[in-house]
């Protein structure tokens, strides 16, 4: 193939896409099964050019596309892969390095320690954090508790709250620990008073959990495992972006005091998917819970590679997408667009708040909003899925005190008031 | 920033840096921490344009980038991040869907199905087997042993041989299981008579290990395990792409009967980095390790997500790489480039065996040679050390019956018999 030609159709094809992406239906309104039976059941005998490829995307995969880069997506977390981050990527495979250890690439290793510096400084946090890119918050929050459980042997509990994303019960599924859910209050925050820390290795607090993007006290908690001697993560895959508006900061009080912390920067830091940061005071609990050098890895070279603090041998050059993010925004670039999602988020919130028949149904703290119909589950369930059916706007729910309850995330770097108040339109008008 | 502008200087830039990638010093000539210390130690106030990145990664980053992409790299596993790939990964960005659910992408999920499907026909598997990809052979490892130890409560010992890559050792640790090591023969097998499966979950066979490409009895292990009810999981992360060609599938007798399988396409089928294909025929299995589905990701849609058979929730769109992949080399392009990278280690082979003061150490069987210079362990040493202080190729060693020992390994797709027969002239010209 001609790298240069066929490159120029591929981006030509990724420009037309995103000035187009508002257009298209956010939700995917096939059925299961329907993409998968327009596909060849064999593959190719002999090689076919590149534009077949950028072809079939257009006729065959598009219909079965949901639109995660669309103004109009408002499901789960709203995110965005940025223009610097989507060229980076671009420079990525074509550079394909893999990070085995430190001779393998030592620009892949190093940017990531800086471009992991420059984030802990975004974020206010203590100078000298240990950071690093990995997959996957669930892969994060795996390692950290990984750490956490081989520095206290025999101590077999983790403790969170009831709102504590899933991720922690898979890492401790697969390490063999026992996860002990506390109660929330109203405000959906785990309640520091309630800990039972008997026999805990950890406690995962979150800073913006996935229901109701809540708060959980974290300085309080953090008292409570420094007594006990328990390793403290917080999870801000969400929220942590927030952390580089110093006026979102008090969400974040004692943060500093965390043993370990995950802020997703493909989540609201405008880096493509496949970028959750790892960030810790405790680099060498890491590194002895992972570390093992077989003797193909081992090299006279005297520096410590990314591999020996995590699962990973072959790590990929995320560093590169979020050190171009960085760097295109800019700490004034990534606070205006965090502002700008927050104060979206508070305009619906007002909307909600003054409409007859409809309820806020948490505090809003960021650029999530928790609202409902006044009526029963049932009909917040129909209107939410004759929202998405009109594809216009793609929302989820959750369900909080055993209600169904539907949730607005705005945070798409794309997504603009028009975006907003359209999609109350459109929620107001699948309610009548 | 200007998409289309910038986009076209960043393909400029791909297309330039692979029409000169053989012209790189392979290896990285930088000292520990020159690249750190040439970045800046804040993260930029505001917005710098794109054309600064670029500008950076020449200046800046460059000298510390080992080239992988290079038909001179002949360390570790040689692999090829090719154009087809390369441009996937640009759309990928662009699309930057997550497949946390099957509704947030369909066209993820199915793409997924059937480009593994697709994979397991090219490989010659048997029918119906479910595929999945993860970012590394890592993961697909520590998924299979995650199902493999929860199938048998108890039992916590994984066997393997003293050739196995230390995946299994890092997952092991992970899922709090004992590796047991059972001794090679003298072509670095694993010996299926000296298998001790007393309290096994797992055996984990190797079809092309990373020392020496060795390929353990499948079959006969596989007799073993099925007499124990252990669970069979062979690591074919390197060589698993070579069964593509019915010449090598000798290798291969018997894996249709392990319960899962490893093959990276990012290794040897010219997808770039992040691409590990984990093949079973028992899903249900993975499903019941990893199955955890909280409120939030509750949807009407009767579709099982491929989130429920790994730790991780958010799935990239890795298939569409593949997908380009397969389609733009086909069947017999594939096989093409897999018997021209084993007819170059074969010549390679033979002109080692025919020099006097040199000798092979291993049976050569796909890419890979293994190979010394008589005498001492340091001379050696010292030998690799000025062979990659030349910068013209880059190889690495292993240590087999505790001599160390040269590896070249052959696998790029733009290696070709000048560059190996350069790399030979360099060997030896440095071992003078």
């Amino acid at each position: 193939m001609n790298l240069a030609e066929d490159g120029r159709a591929a981006l030509d094809w990724v420009v037309d896409y995103l000035d187009r992406v508002e257009d298209f239906p956010v939700l995917s309104q096939v059925q299961p099964g329907e993409i998968r039976d327009r596909l060849p059941t064999e593959p190719p005998a002999d090689a076919e050019p590149f534009r077949n490829v950028l072809r079939d995307l257009d006729d065959v995969l598009m219909p079965g596309i949901t639109h995660w880069q669309s103004p109009n997506y408002f499901a789960y977390f709203s995110i965005t892969g940025s223009e610097p981050g989507i060229l980076a990527e671009l420079l990525i495979a074509a550079l394909n390095n893999v990070g085995i250890l430190w001779r393998a690439s030592p620009a892949l290793q190093e940017l990531e320690e800086v471009t992991l510096d420059w984030l802990s400084q975004l974020l206010g946090l203590p100078r000298g954090w240990h950071g690093q890119l990995e997959e996957a918050a669930s892969v994060s929050t795996l390692i950290a508790l990984a750490a956490a459980r081989d520095v206290k042997p025999g101590a077999r509990v983790v403790v969170c709250s009831e709102q504590t994303h899933s991720a922690a019960d898979k890492a401790c599924k697969l390490l063999g620990l026992e996860v002990r859910r506390t109660p929330s209050d109203d405000e959906f925050r785990l309640v520091p008073d309630a800990l039972d820390l008997d026999g805990a290795c950890a406690v995962v607090a979150t800073v913006g959990t996935t229901s109701t993007a809540s708060v959980d006290p974290v300085a309080a908690i953090a008292d409570a495992c420094e007594r006990a001697a328990v390793w403290l993560h917080v999870d801000a895959a969400y929220a942590g972006s927030a952390m580089v508006c110093p006026e979102f900061r008090w969400a974040f009080d004692g943060v500093e005091r965390a043993d370990s912390l995950v802020v997703n920067t493909h989540k609201w830091m405008f880096t493509p998917m496949g970028c959750s940061a790892l960030l810790t005071r405790r680099p060498e609990d890491l590194r002895r819970a992972f570390s093992l050098v077989p003797e193909f890895l081992r090299t006279p070279d005297e520096v410590v590679s990314f591999s020996e603090y995590g699962p990973v041998l072959g790590r990929a050059f995320r560093a590169l997408k979020l050190w171009a993010v960085l760097r295109c925004f800019g700490r004034s670039g990534l606070q205006a667009r965090v502002r700008e999602a927050v104060r979206l988020a508070e305009l619906f919130e007002g909307w909600v708040d003054a409409e007859p028949g409809w309820e806020v149904c948490a505090p809003r703290h960021f650029s999530l909003v928790c609202f409902r119909r006044l009526g029963s589950d049932e009909d917040n369930e129909r209107l939410l899925q004759r929202i998405n059916a009109g594809g216009e706007i793609f929302m989820s729910h959750t369900r909080l005190n055993g209600r169904f309850v539907l949730r607005l995330a705005v945070g798409n770097a794309r997504t603009e008031e028009r975006h907003v108040r359209r999609a109350w339109d459109v929620i107001r008008s699948s309610a009548e």
